[in-house]
């Protein structure tokens, strides 16, 4: 066990530690990082962090991340609102969207449907997306949950739940990925690519 | 350029990168990972930070942090008072202190001199190093600074200065690592370890 020369300086590392992929060597590092830094510096940190805590408010059309009521995914009239992208959370959006070549709408569902941690269809915005579906004028929902068995059971729910409605339901392609090596790809991975190949123009 | 749905989103994620060796990736899953936990977390989290921002101390002694206007080694009747450990800065207090072999007293130098990033000894509290050793009472001064270019010049500069009293200047073994293997050390250290050689018992 360390020893700590200021209770003010454990209780600093203790909580900078708590976060994911810091041990209390790292945190140490970083918290006396700050102690040199200008006083000013420390505040406009933890300003920040309170600040989008107590401020921070989600779409309530698809419950992206957002500073207004509706997102400007959402509210912005040149998107595509005929297609929506189901994603499981805020920071696949940021990824979709900055492949640049996606301009429809988004559906954060805030997890994959998971029994192992207890994570069911209810604690999930799915409701949400089916209303969406039933209200009309969606032409393709497109999923995109990480390529697991958590990802695949929820897709397959979803889709269940929306074949009822006229729309056209895609999930991203599996493949081998773009700059990697066939001797280093998993058997799984090179036998979907394999059965879903391409036709070359 | 990431772009982000929120700009408190985008404010936290700019602070928490200006930490170092955490980029804008890191940063980001940090923000999204203290948004995933209660409210009250992350107040903690920040209210630790602001409160050593602004109630830390510095023991008017050694200068180490410190509670208090003495530090608890500073304080303690039961630390050896006649041996200063001279080290560059307060997680190297800690380092020593970790070794459980040590009983003296500290100095903490608040850096080395170093003329590239214009630091000369004024900046560092040698004065006050000075100070304690001409009261009187100190046997020893240990050096247990980084064994770099500039630790090596901030211990030949105060070494200059205390030579007039009657102390012992030590400084830290140099030599190999233990568990280091033979092949892989480096030539300065070898020679060092060479002509500092230990008569075997």
């Amino acid at each position: 066990m360390d020893t700590y020369p200021s209770r003010l300086l454990e209780r600093a590392v203790a909580e900078v530690s708590k976060l994911p992929g810091i041990g209390r060597k790292t945190a140490l590092r970083l918290v006396l990082h700050l102690l040199r830094q200008e006083k000013k510096d420390i505040h406009d940190l933890s300003d920040s962090l309170i600040n989008l805590a107590d401020n921070v408010k989600y779409c309530t059309v698809c419950h992206n991340l957002s500073d207004t009521e509706v997102c400007d995914i959402c509210s912005n009239p040149r998107r595509d609102n005929t297609t929506i992208c189901v994603v499981e959370n805020i920071s696949n959006v940021m990824s979709v969207e900055n492949t640049g070549q996606y301009r429809g709408l988004y559906h954060v569902l805030g997890g994959v449907i998971s029994p192992i941690d207890g994570i069911g269809p209810a604690d999930l915005e799915i409701d949400s997306l089916v209303a969406r579906v039933a209200e009309g004028g969606i032409k393709e929902v497109i999923f995109a949950l990480n390529p697991t068995m958590d990802g695949d059971t929820t897709n397959f729910y979803i889709s269940r739940k929306l074949k009822e409605y006229d729309v056209l339901l895609t999930t991203l392609a599996r493949g081998i990925s773009v700059g990697d090596e066939l001797e280093y790809t998993d058997e799984v991975t090179l036998g979907r690519a394999l059965s879903n190949r391409i036709r070359l123009e």
